[in-house]
């Protein structure tokens, strides 16, 4: 099904791929490379500074994040209605641009396939109840919302090039992720304090009182450590020196993409049992999936007990870039089946 | 020229017309109440708690500056984006709604008319000259930015029956508008200190730090009150107790609704000479022009000389609901034409 055309529209927080923290825009990326690897025209709607072997399609110079004097709701204004003004170069619009893109999409002829990346609050969801009859992909199972058009879950995929498999690791505990109650960096902390294993965590301070009062009092610079965030080579430099990664978010999470990174890596991971986490870690296969800190102190102790190529394995079957984008083209088909149904 | 079909979009921040401030709704809900008086089929995009005479079209049910529960990025997103889905129900939108509206334009046939109550930030131009072809009414000659497509300037206009004349006043120095430097509160108290008239100040406090670093020192109850926003009734009380209104504003004034609806009432204004006051009060007509608080001092001591009914009559011929009308339908008509045509 080669020669249609699709605009993948990344959003514009993050240059695409991020050079650091930018899950969204990590997997806009990740589609879009693949899609091209498979002989799809592409043309990726991103900042500027994106780089990508798809044409790319730019208004903003640079992630809004990445440069104060960029105002967010004028870039995001911006780049969004633009692929939209573009729309009839495209047999499809896939974006990741939440519902503001939806917002634009009666106007136009395209179809458009949202992948929901998650549901950032109740607030939102006035929108997705106006816009459920469009395309939608969830990224995981449980990360749905009633009354939505879905076609499909479709897990992320990452590039497992960028994250070399190691027969053995380390003996760090590694906390991976947004310094935010959400992400639960306490209690990485509390199971390194109870284990006795020492702790490094890396991710951008998204909560700086949270960061203050339950994250820095703990930071001694040896048992745990903070070291901000870090990139793809950073979290390989983790990875090479990692027990498991600690992964207890306090809410459900809706992917996990860093799971998945570490898992490729051949680094168990211990995951709280919220959201997505059993779609993605297999218990006692890839990682223990846990329902505490006391928990994961126990599952800590059997660790060893992970085949650490398994781990690999599964991500290469389940998470890799060419799975993900093999699943996007039967999306992508069923969308076409469905709207050339409509024209006739 | 009746029976054409206008969309009207207010701004959702405040209801249409706003309870207290929101200068920007209240001008949609002028230009609405206008132009239903003069026969024109009118339908009006705001919050669903307006007050209008027109059709209203909403889908937000309260302005998101008085419910804490709406979102303002998912209300302005669902709210603008509705009138454009309906646009081939309307000849002409007329846009309150600033950059964002802007957006949506080229997705459909119906021409867009926006109003510029404001140009908030440098940061919003690069929305302006992207759409800059597009048609435009800036509020006052001195608000333009340069490479748009004006099409006139058309001056708020107000409902007189709202502020009614009286032939003397009072002994009160008046300061209304939001707390912010902009808008030169702290400026009204040097006046007032140093010509020693008592002075009342009203309005929404936007800047916190400013007011309790630099009004709320001065604040005795006595000789300078504040007294929080006030609406229309609470304008006539001040204004029936004013001596003149301080307006020393501090960056260009775009248009000053507040200096028309002193005039109205027969209150002469002391404008500080930036932006659009020399085009809304007449130098030792209607209130006196100044550079700064000693000058305004100066001025307050000439007050007397101001004729209250002159002030009155500016208003009715410059800034009435009725004059602000009728420049729209010439401004309409002119787009009525050009779009004509476009098509032959």
């Amino acid at each position: 099904m080669p020669a249609r055309r699709v605009a993948v529209l990344a959003p514009v927080a993050w240059r695409t791929p991020p050079r650091q923290y930018g899950a969204w825009e990590t997997v806009a990326s990740n589609i879009t490379e693949g899609l091209v690897a498979r002989g799809w025209d592409v043309t990726l709607f991103a900042s500027r500074d994106s780089v990508t072997s798809a044409c790319l399609h730019a208004v903003v110079d640079r992630g809004y994040e990445e440069d104060s004097a960029i105002d967010p709701k004028v870039a995001e204004y911006l780049h969004i209605s633009e692929v939209f003004e573009c729309a009839a170069e495209f047999d499809l619009i896939h974006s990741h641009c939440d519902f503001m893109a939806l917002t634009y999409t009666r106007l136009v002829k395209t179809p458009v396939l949202t992948t929901i990346h998650g549901f950032s609050s109740p607030q939102i969801m006035p929108a997705y109840r106006k816009y459920g009859d469009g395309y939608f992909v969830s990224i995981s199972d449980s990360d749905r919302a009633p009354g939505l058009n879905y076609l499909a879950t479709v897990y992320n995929g990452i590039d497992l090039a960028l994250y070399p498999f190691r027969e053995s690791g380390g003996g760090d505990l590694i906390f991976l992720g947004r310094i935010h109650p959400d992400k639960g960096a306490h209690l990485a902390i509390e199971v390194a304090l109870k284990s006795g294993a020492p702790l490094v965590i890396a991710g951008i301070i998204q909560d700086p009182i949270y960061f203050r009062e339950q994250i820095e009092p703990h930071l001694d610079n040896v048992r745990i450590r903070y070291i901000g965030p870090v990139g793809v080579a950073g979290k390989n430099v983790l990875f090479a020196r990692a027990r498991a990664v600690l992964h207890l978010n306090t809410i459900p999470e809706r992917f996990g993409l860093v799971l998945v990174e570490a898992n490729a890596a051949g680094v168990p991971v211990i995951a709280m049992d919220l959201g997505s986490c059993r779609e993605v870690i297999r218990q006692g296969e890839t990682g223990f999936l846990v329902d505490g800190a006391d928990d994961a102190v126990q599952a800590l102790k059997r660790i060893g007990e992970i085949d650490r190529a398994a781990c690999r394995r599964r991500v290469r079957q389940c998470f890799s870039i060419e799975t993900m984008v093999e699943a996007y083209e039967r999306v992508y088909a069923t969308i076409f089946d469905r709207e050339a149904g409509r024209c006739s």
